[in-house]
């Protein structure tokens, strides 16, 4: 590409590269072995011993906390720009990114913490985090309305005295699955009466709280993705100190903006990793199988899906690239339609270059002997998580159509 | 649609649709409950009590093995136009199909029985079938090879005497996880130096012969659709009398030919009632939730979308009555360009319908609380079984090219 | 198709079909040429030598006025269902429908007459129209408003005494451009004040009335369609007597529903012929050309474009027959569904499938050697006349949530 | 973009955007005009003074030969990352190139003569072309062959003696319906019996050579582009002297090679200019039109049409500019899938958005009113010339095959 990768960046990819064909690609059967003993004998919300072994081996390496992009005592510090094809390459097997300490919505929690939170707050919950000694959980989505419109959003966060009282019913909260997840990020209404963007506010509330019932999980596509895990989670009465408010009541909206710029553009980076592997699979498939009398691999209609995976995989490539510069030098709220443009162009383009890869594989595709199901399950979800398709191309437009508005004054 | 239904069909599907009334959308909940407390307690692969129940009411209902085209003492004799809206019907409840003794692949096997089975195979078999005591498999596709182009089948039926010797691993046979199914037409080789269709053959192999493992399930984006299930089985050594061979040596794929046709149309005829529930959920969450100031179902992206399911659906059902009236009238073979097409037309019809619905609602759309992330994966393996779409295209401009070449002469 | 087409469309299709052997495919050259020369010579806006001598043929030969289905003095009296494979086939030759008295936009004017007109206004233009005489135009259209919203239409129908003035501008006028054209159906505004769909009346103007202008041809894709013509007419200060209102003021709209659908059948009907026509020549075109060692036509990439033209077009063919027999059986207004879904698929199926076929002819597909490149222009100007895809999607769409609400109540 | 261009490029860019504002834009009328009245006086192959005049004002402007990425005699020495933002501009309006001297097929004729001629063959056809005093032709597409497979290119060159005899017959020569054309490269056969790739040579041909017939102009779904022009040429017993060959005999390949890859990254930066222009126009007309009572620009089904017009041309701009950058830096054989990948992408983004664009503006879309119906034929035929999507995406899927079977060795 174009913009040649950092020479810090470059070293990073290096080594994180060698991880995975040392560590991470190796024990992709192990990690499907484990977990699958935990859910034949009853439960398969626990921590694989896998995970945590690789931690410590990435954590030496010096493979940690890649993600945040202004450093937090010594941790992080790498431009999105940078950090760009190190997610990629950790979107090639979904649980890798946990390898180090890399994963939503840790990485999400983690940014909104060091951006937004007082020292105390970072003291209690990002230090820890950060240390990979606990996990946290980011609930937003609402079952009863369309929380694609933020301002939606039910759950009621109500000032008595020194604390508030929260109540909602939140589900797909991810990584509530993980038994490790030991605090929430919960968005709420603190003032109904407020103007509409003024409304809604982030409060901490720690998993182990009164009140907090994580109940179910739910799946996607039939996968439960333990032990990460969406999960459905009731605040009934839940109280929480007034200090553990972020920013400020009626500053939620305000959060939400700066914070979900970097976890849009996390998956979109792993989306095209995935895109990568499954168009590597896709040709493999080809080459190795033969039907009426010639590689399928021969077939020009297999030509025309690869060349346009080929094509559609750089360009969202490219589009992401841009928009991590984009955030590393305007900001993310200057950001936001190249943000918007990637949110919708990488998860739909994985979307697509998958389901040929599970086409190339026939009924094999769509088991568990192949990650292709599993990936596009997750992929098509990535379409409705952090805003459907919908929403962000309406962003776009509205940014297209004011542009032009303005040359006309 | 400008060919009415019959009033005999009319007068069934008038039935069949009270039935679903009374009998199938109210138990939804309870056939999920029956499953999950099977599924919790470690064995998912039991017979639902609910399905036995309701068989005894289908059949006193006179609602029973209507996919037969041609009648057997007294079963069966609708045509496939007629039988058409009955499958659609079924094809809104995954699961619905099994109570009417509908569901594939029996209504494959029992067709095919019925057409070339020995009376003493019929009556060890099919009538068991019929009567709906015991359930079949039908095994075909194999792991190791591109089975989409059958000559690749590699499992082998030797001749030993006055016994086959098969031997053999065969995956995604589907209805093998169900604890009755008794019986499997397998499709092997007796004659690997025999002409390239003259190489294959089926016979009927008792799922408790020796020899006979019945592997592991295989999933289906996540789902493992128990206790129906979609099996891997391996056939080692397996020993059958001479007598067990469907119609004689070398004549699988004549077999294949006339099997295929039937149970390509009703998975069709499945896939537009499925689209149609999915279009109907559609529009009603659409009219149920609002954001950014206005219901959804007043966007006109949704309007797009409505009218292009509309309008896709409509074209498919048209499609789909016109093949079933070819092999009505002209038989199954000179149908192939009309069973072909639409085997590739209705499930992409399917799953883009399903996947709009999905969208429309949000998470809760990949997730168990909706049928549609279940039904999408249903339909999207539907363009893989009974041959993948490509297979089926280059069928059809095989036919469309020999035409036109047919003119020059 | 399963519909088969009754005994009297067999004979008029097998008539028409030998007709077009006969007459109208060996003199497309001479069609083309007697144009060229008057293009040429200065003036492309002259009747053909060639219309005329067939116009003729055709009367003598029974084919004549085939599109009406009401008859008329012992003219049409042939269904909708039944006329339309006879139309399908005139959309094979862009210019043949002319031949048969069965050219837009004079069949939807000479049917909205026999509909509408009182018998004076029948005797004075529906018979000369029925007779091939004259012919016709029908403003619509205007430049200056989005006339996809008919309620936007400005032009100006002023009475004063006994006549009414006409002031406006009116574009892509179509057949305005041939020196035969007499008369003008034209929509303006009667009454600014009544309620919306009241507005709006359609006046008879003869357009050598004082103050018509036909101002300029408008292309379409670089076609000026001679000497048929999209024009450009001034409406400036024009009288007729009153009695040239159709069915009175204000019932402008209703006239347009009735009208409406039957031009958009046949624009439809026609389509399908088209891509009929496009397909064979694609097929054609690969089985004549070598690339890369073997003829296009082996290429799967082309077989899944043939493949899917076929199911394209299949599909097309019986929506529209399945809305011209609802049009026959319960009436333009009830079918308005069946009419818009086939408007928006038979134009936008007809536009792929012409496409690829331009496609597969190379750079020549382009050209004026071939009539692909006229064709697409005329197909894809068919998905904005009579209304654009969006205007039909939307209608479909609140058909369907208009159903669904309903089962709500 | 993240690439931020060079200061020279931004300043030359700058420099450009002034004079399209003075003297390209508000000319646009006057080349209608001019082109106009020399079509009505029968002879539109005539060069328009305005193309003239503001040759004179670009040069002086030193707005010129910028194309050409290796310096000659100190006219450009632009790089094809540089020069793209420019030759973006210049696609906005058709004409616009000549008027910098950076039109095709003069420029990748020229710069085949700057990498290829001899020092006599540059002065007597690279200068003046540089100068602006002649134009160019390239003959290599054949009527008779599938010139896609440029093995099949049939045209004879034969020597004798010391001259060339040239027989052939050649179409969609660009360019030489301009009567200042005077040169052709010509591609032919030296060698029937070479190996495949040698067999072809490239010779210079004046266009007053005896044997030279500009036979007639080809249309492009209607337009003739004159006075530029599609000719189709004749080459009849030509002779030529044995020193007008390109570099030598059986080398036509290796130069076809070298010179396609600029040709065609030229007419993508184009592509993206005229996408750029067709996203305004539609964002203009939406906002400027009212239907059903609010302004088409307020429609969600637009939203999603100018968001996806959006994210497609800044990816195919991104991939573009990545394209040219790895010309600049590995070379144009190197960046063999990049050119190709672009070839693809960036006209069918162009057809694609310039189509909704016509969408938006209803009938007006299609008609000489506005440039979109022009564009969209240009940017289809673009789709075709220098070789269809189908000849590229093979060659993209080949090297992606190759890349993974190099891994497995």
């Amino acid at each position: 590409m174009f913009a040649n990768h950092s020479t810090k960046t470059q070293e990073l990819l290096q080594r994180l590269g060698a991880f995975f064909d040392q560590h991470i690609y190796p024990n992709e059967g192990r990690h499907h072995a484990e977990l699958d003993a935990y859910r034949r004998a009853g439960n398969p919300w626990q921590v694989l011993p896998l995970i945590d072994e690789l931690k410590v081996v990435a954590r030496a390496a010096g493979l940690w906390n890649m993600f945040l992009p202004h450093a937090y005592k010594g941790q992080g510090g790498i431009s999105n720009l940078d950090y760009a094809p190190l997610c990629e390459l950790m979107g090639r097997v979904s649980w890798s990114s946990e390898v180090f300490n890399c994963s939503a919505p840790d990485t999400g929690n983690m940014e909104t913490l060091e951006r937004y939170a007082t020292d105390a707050q970072k003291q209690r919950w990002l230090e820890p985090l950060l240390d990979g000694q606990i996990r946290s959980g980011f609930l937003m989505t609402e079952p009863a309305v369309a929380s694609s419109d933020a301002t939606n959003i039910q759950c009621s966060i109500r000032r008595e005295g020194d604390e508030y009282v929260i109540n909602g019913r939140k589900w797909f909260s991810s990584g509530a699955g993980n038994p490790r997840c030991a605090i929430f990020i919960v968005m709420g209404k603190t003032d109904a009466d407020a103007p509409r963007h003024a409304q809604q506010s982030m409060v901490l509330v720690p998993r182990d709280a009164k009140g907090v019932t994580v109940l179910r999980p739910l799946t996607v596509f039939g996968y439960d993705d333990a032990p990460h895990g969406h999960m459905e989670v009731v605040l009934d009465n839940v109280r929480v100190p007034v200090d553990n408010i972020l920013l400020g009541e009626g500053r939620g909206f305000e959060i939400a903006q700066g914070r979900l710029g970097p976890g849009r553009i996390h998956h979109c980076m792993r989306s095209i990793g995935a895109a990568e592997r499954a168009l590597e699979m896709m040709v493999d498939r080809l080459q190795a199988r033969v039907a009426f009398g010639k590689p399928l691999a021969e077939q020009s209609i297999w030509h025309e899906r690869i060349a346009e995976s080929r094509c559609m995989i750089d360009q969202a490539r490219l589009l992401t690239l841009n928009a991590a510069h984009m955030m590393d030098t305007v900001g993310n709220k200057a950001a936001k339609a190249e943000i918007a443009m990637i949110k919708v162009v990488a998860p739909n383009m994985s979307c697509k270059v998958v389901d040929w890869a599970i086409q190339a594989h026939g009924a094999a595709g769509v088991s568990q002997d192949f990650w292709l199901a599993e990936a596009y399950a997750h992929q098509r979800t990535v379409r409705i998580v952090d805003g459907p398709d919908e929403v962000h191309r309406n962003a776009i437009a509205k940014i297209e159509l004011a542009k032009r508005a303005a040359t006309r004054r």
